[in-house]
C-alpha cells in the first residue's frame, strides 16, 4: 500500500508517513493498493467490504449501509441514498472514519482542518472517539448552530475574519510536525470513503444508468467513479453509469474546465456545501466525465429550491445542498438515455434549522 | 387481524375502523395478528420482517435497521443500538411508519397529535409523505427549534397555553370522524414498530442478557419484550433478556406502580422524553417487570448529563433524553448478572442545539 502522486510519479509507503498533497510536485495524492473480493456477512461496513479498502477502521460509529430508496417519478426510477443519515449527518462520515484511524494509526495526538461545514462535524465526532484533540479553523462568519455542535464534541474552534485566512491559518498547524492535516478537499480517503456507496447499491439493487452528484471539492463523485469501476473490474456488475456532475451557478470551477467557458446564472449560495471555487483534483473529475460520456449541470437558487422543497414533501429531511442533484435531474431528465437514475442526499436538515 | 381489548374483551376487524383507545371500557387496545416466519432479503425493515409484521407499509423512508455498534466497558458488552439514525432522528419513526401507513390505508386525510416532542416531527414526515394534512398541538413554550422542522414538513402546529390544553384541544379534533388522532402514547403500531428492534438485533448478534429501556409512555418498552417475545415463541432465540425500565425522579410513574411507592430524589428534566407522568399501559409494563425478573431505575439529571458527555466523547451524537438509560447502567453495573447489555440510544442530538 502506498501513496502514489500520479502526476510525477512519487510514492511511499502509506503506512510510514503521511502526506496531505505530493511533497514533490503539490499535487494531490493516491492511495495504490490491491482490492479483493473478501468480505464478511457484518453490517459493519468496513468488515463488509474489507478485501475493497486499504485497511478496517478499528472503530465504528454506524457510519455507511444507508438506506435505498428506490421511488417512480414519470419514466424514471430515482434510487435516492439516503447519506444524510450517518452518525454526524452527511456521507462525510465514510471518509472522515478513515482518515481519522489512520492519523490514529500513525500515532498522531492532534488534528486540524478548515472547514464550516459538514466535515467540522464529521471530524470532531470521530477525533473524540479517537481520542485526538481536534483544532477546526472557520471564518468567524459560520453559523452558530454548528459551532455550538463541533465545541460539544470537544473540538476547539479557531476562528479567522474570512475563509481565506482559515485556509492560511490551517496552513500553518498543518506545517507542525505533530498535527494531522485532514486536508479533506485533498485526502484520498474520502474518495475511498465514497467508493463504499456504489458497493452497497450493487449488494441491494442493479446499479444505476445514470448517476448524478454535486461537487464541491469533488471526493464523493470521484468516490462514486472509484466504486463503480471497482465493481466492475471485479466483475460484479457489468456496466458503468454515465456521470453527471452537478454545481451551482456561483462557483462553477468543473464546468468551466470541462467546457472551456463559464455559463452567467442565478446565484446558487443556497447549496453552500458545493460553493467551492478551488478544486484540488480539478483534472480527474474532468478527465472521468470525458471517459464516461458525462456532463456537467449549472443551477441556481430558485431551482434548488423547489428541489429541496419537494424533497421534504417526500419525507427527506435534507439540507439544501442536497437538493442540488434533485434540481439537475429534473433540468435534464427529458434528455436522459435510461431509466435508473442514483440521486445521492449528502446532508441532514435537522441540523440546520 | 383484530382490535382486541385485553381488559374487557371488546374485539373488532383491523382494517374496518380505528380505535384510539377502547371503545367499551376505555383502556389501551391490542392489535392481534399471525405471526409467521416469512421474511424477505430486503433492507427495508417492513419486507425483511414482513411475516412478524399485521401489514407491510406502502411507502418506505429508510427507518429501521439501525446501526448497532458493540463496545467493551469493564466486564460488560454494551450494545448501543442508534435509533437516533432514523429519518426523522428518532425510534418514533418506526411506529409513525406503521400507523401513518394504516390510517392511509383506511382512507383518513387528516392526522391529529399532541406532542412537543420527536413524535411531532416523526408524524409530520410520514404524514406529508402520504399527503395527509396534519395537525400538532403543543404549548406554546415548545422550543421553538422543533416547531420550525414540524412546519418545514407542512404541518400546522396549534399552540395551546399549556401542556393540557394541549391534551384537551387534541380530543376535540380527535372527536372529528374524519380526523386520525394518532395518540402514540396508546397506540399499538408504535409497540409494534419497536418490537422490530430485537429482530434485527438477533439477526445480526446473540441477543443480550439485560436490557436497559427509557419510558416515557412506554412503547419502546412494550415493543422490545414484544419483539424478544415473539422470537423466543418461534425458537430463533432460547431466552428472554432481563429488563430494567429507567424513569427520571421528576416523572415516576412505573416506579411508583411496582415498588408501591415513590422515591424523591434530584430533578430529572434533561431527559424530556421521559418526563410523562401519565402512562396509559402502566399495569402492561409493570407485568412485563414482574415476568421477566426486571426492575425499575431512577436516574436524576446530574447523572444524565454525566451520561450525556460521555456518550458524545463516544461520537453518539444523542439528545440528553437518550443518555438515561447509560445512566441507570452506570448506576446498576455492579449487580448486573451477565455481560451483554443492549442501550437503545432514541433520539438525536443535531436538531436540539
Amino acid at each position: 500500500m502506498i501513496w502514489k502522486c500520479p502526476v510525477c510519479g512519487f510514492t511511499f509507503p502509506l503506512f510510514e508517513r503521511y502526506f496531505w498533497k505530493c511533497p514533490v510536485c503539490g499535487n494531490p495524492l493516491h492511495i495504490e493498493y490491491n482490492a479483493t473480493l473478501e468480505r464478511e456477512e457484518s453490517r459493519n461496513v468496513w468488515q463488509r467490504f474489507r478485501g475493497m479498502l486499504p485497511f478496517v477502521p478499528e472503530k465504528y460509529r454506524g457510519e455507511g449501509l444507508t438506506p435505498l430508496v428506490n421511488e417512480k417519478f414519470g419514466a424514471h426510477t430515482l434510487m435516492f441514498k439516503l447519506e444524510y443519515l450517518n452518525p454526524s449527518g452527511s456521507f462525510k462520515d465514510r471518509g472522515t472514519a478513515l482518515a481519522i484511524a489512520y492519523a490514529s494509526k500513525l500515532g498522531y495526538k492532534r488534528v486540524a482542518d478548515d472547514t464550516s461545514g459538514n466535515t467540522g462535524l464529521s471530524i470532531s465526532l470521530y477525533s473524540r472517539l479517537y481520542d485526538l484533540k481536534a483544532d477546526i479553523v472557520m471564518p468567524r462568519t459560520a453559523p452558530e448552530g454548528k459551532k455550538k455542535l463541533v465545541r460539544r464534541f470537544g473540538s476547539t474552534i479557531i476562528e479567522t475574519p474570512s475563509r481565506g485566512e482559515a485556509g492560511e491559518k490551517v496552513l500553518e498547524l498543518a506545517g507542525r510536525g505533530d498535527v494531522f492535516y485532514v486536508a479533506h478537499t485533498w485526502n484520498y480517503f474520502y474518495i475511498i470513503g465514497a467508493s463504499t456507496i456504489p458497493m452497497e447499491i450493487a449488494e441491494e439493487d442493479s446499479i444505476p444508468d445514470i448517476v448524478i452528484a454535486p461537487i464541491g471539492s469533488g471526493g464523493l463523485f470521484l468516490g462514486l467513479v472509484k466504486g463503480f469501476e471497482v465493481l466492475l473490474k471485479m466483475g460484479i456488475t457489468t456496466k458503468m453509469p454515465v456521470f453527471f456532475a452537478v454545481q451551482g451557478y456561483s462557483a462553477q470551477p468543473v464546468f468551466k474546465e470541462f467546457k472551456g467557458y463559464e455559463q452567467p446564472g442565478e446565484e446558487s449560495n443556497l447549496a453552500d456545501g458545493i460553493m467551492v471555487p478551488k478544486v484540488p483534483r480539478l483534472k480527474e473529475i474532468v478527465d472521468a466525465l470525458k471517459k464516461y460520456g458525462g456532463d456537467v449541470i449549472l443551477v441556481g437558487n430558485s431551482e434548488i429550491n423547489r428541489a429541496y422543497e419537494l424533497l421534504w414533501q417526500w419525507g427527506f429531511a435534507v439540507e439544501p445542498t442536497s437538493a442540488a442533484s434533485f434540481a439537475a435531474f429534473e433540468k435534464i431528465k427529458g434528455l436522459l438515455n435510461g431509466s435508473r437514475v442514483l440521486l445521492v442526499l449528502t446532508g441532514s436538515g435537522l441540523k440546520f434549522i
